[in-house]
């Protein structure tokens, strides 16, 4: 491990008793500043004296950034009360400036998927997975008072993907997981056929390792024993239109034998709205499993 | 009362088992078109069977939109179970293409300051005060299932200066008030002078009736025997630099009598993190004061 740099706070909000931070850091792995945020719940030593808190690492979807989910979640309160910290990323390294970087909503800026790009260009920036893994977690854990052996990781749709895709690849780091609206099968979808084209290229048999759905199918046993919740609303034209395929999700998990709480919410689509409602569950499955580490 | 016109929906969702709508129609008090959003809970009758449900008109700050307070505070989900609506407006007219509307961030455009401007060339279409009164309030009640009898109102800086002005100048509409961060004093205070003097001319005297202070020193008797909430952060930049003046508003309400709770927050800033945070406290102010009429 190289030496940890300690992040800049950009703003501090009070919050639920808590605090609400946005930092920003030279990112080794990215090569370029990158910013997050992080919810300390009042339980945390920068409140008082105690010991770390578990954490929540929320990932958010296509187009938005480390801001979305604090603003847009609605979690903190119950984080709050359960005393969990959340922490999120930008969704792509911002600035690296290469050719076609922004003249996609679905790939580039605001769409890094999560994973380590080996194709070029860009393969020198476009580095989330190591990013979070080996930079961000490591920084929050050892800058801030959260414990690094109780992080739970949650997303919304591509950051679904990088919760399921993260925690299958990761299963010593992340003791929890679930997901909203996830792209659950991005081999076998529109947006994850771009994506995994543009950043890993045009042999699929790189995907399945970035594929939720082909990592659970290749699990010898349920990599998570305490069960995986997943909310699907079902008025979500995503979901219609196939981009989110949690349906071979549960296949997989199915065949893996690792439980799975598949959801479907009739009448709520893919946005926030359904998010903020179905928050409290999540932060419960993760604070349960947290807590018993 | 001229005919209502059914507003359009722009767009529905599902939230915490109601409905988080955005409408658009044509205003007669505004001469354009104009959005607002409503949330119904689960209670309502677009539900399940039921009668008219009470409701929060909530009124966001200065550069806000309809949006803001639906996305950002946290409301709807107590709002859920409560059985109470919530009812958002913008904060200005829009496409009047006005010269200089767009000038300023605190004069104009998105800065309505909840009146009706009697200088040109704001006097056409910056009618704020009798759109929501003579227009948003009775379209909502007449086209969805909101109780016109049971309305509270609150807000958020600008918009708490809305609330504690419309509330005391129309107290037969409102039958509960809360603010958030308030304009209090207007009158004397930089953003309230260069509003009004915009919209209502050089002459002081004009000023007082939209003045929540002036307007409580003139009351001869508590106009909210229910009490009035307000909450205000002391991290508040706008407060240290005393465009708030809660103080004054509160030295007004001892002199008429009038039961005001100011809860001063340490930590606490001028955002939606504040907001959120004390959101619950609101709800529960109006809900005890909206089932009791």
């Amino acid at each position: 491990m190289y030496q940890l740099i300690a992040p800049q706070i950009i703003s501090e909000h009070a919050c639920f008793g808590g605090t609400q931070r946005f930092f920003r850091h030279d990112s080794k792995q990215i090569g370029l500043s990158m910013r997050f945020s992080v919810f300390l719940p009042p339980t945390s030593s920068i409140h008082k004296a105690g010991g770390k808190v578990p954490a929540l690492l929320l990932l958010a979807g296509l187009t938005c950034s480390e801001e979305t989910m604090m603003v847009k979640a609605g979690a903190q309160k119950l984080a709050a009360e359960l005393g969990m910290a959340l922490i999120t990323s930008d969704t792509s390294p911002r600035d690296a400036g290469l050719p076609g970087e922004d003249d996609s909503w679905d790939f580039g800026l605001g769409a890094g998927f999560y994973l380590d790009a080996t194709q070029q260009p860009w393969a020198n920036h476009y580095r989330m997975e190591s990013y979070i893994i080996n930079e961000l977690l490591p920084t929050v854990s050892n800058f801030l008072p959260i414990d690094a052996q109780r992080i739970g990781i949650s997303g919304h749709s591509m950051g679904g993907h990088g919760a399921l895709t993260l925690a299958l690849r990761h299963p010593d780091i992340f003791k929890s997981v679930s997901a909203f609206a996830a792209i659950c099968a991005p081999s076998q979808c529109d947006w994850g056929r771009k994506a995994f084209t543009g950043y890993l290229g045009d042999d699929i048999n790189a995907w399945a390792a970035h594929d939720a759905t082909a990592l659970m199918k290749a699990s010898k046993a349920a990599p998570f024993p305490g069960g995986i919740l997943l909310d699907q609303g079902l008025a979500d034209k995503f979901f219609t239109q196939q981009q989110l395929l949690p349906e071979l999700f549960e296949a997989a998990c199915a065949s893996a034998g690792q439980v799975l709480t598949l959801r479907r919410h009739a009448g709520y689509d893919h946005g926030y709205y359904f998010i903020a409602s179905f928050m409290a569950d999540h932060l419960r499955h993760h604070a349960a499993q947290l807590q018993a580490v």
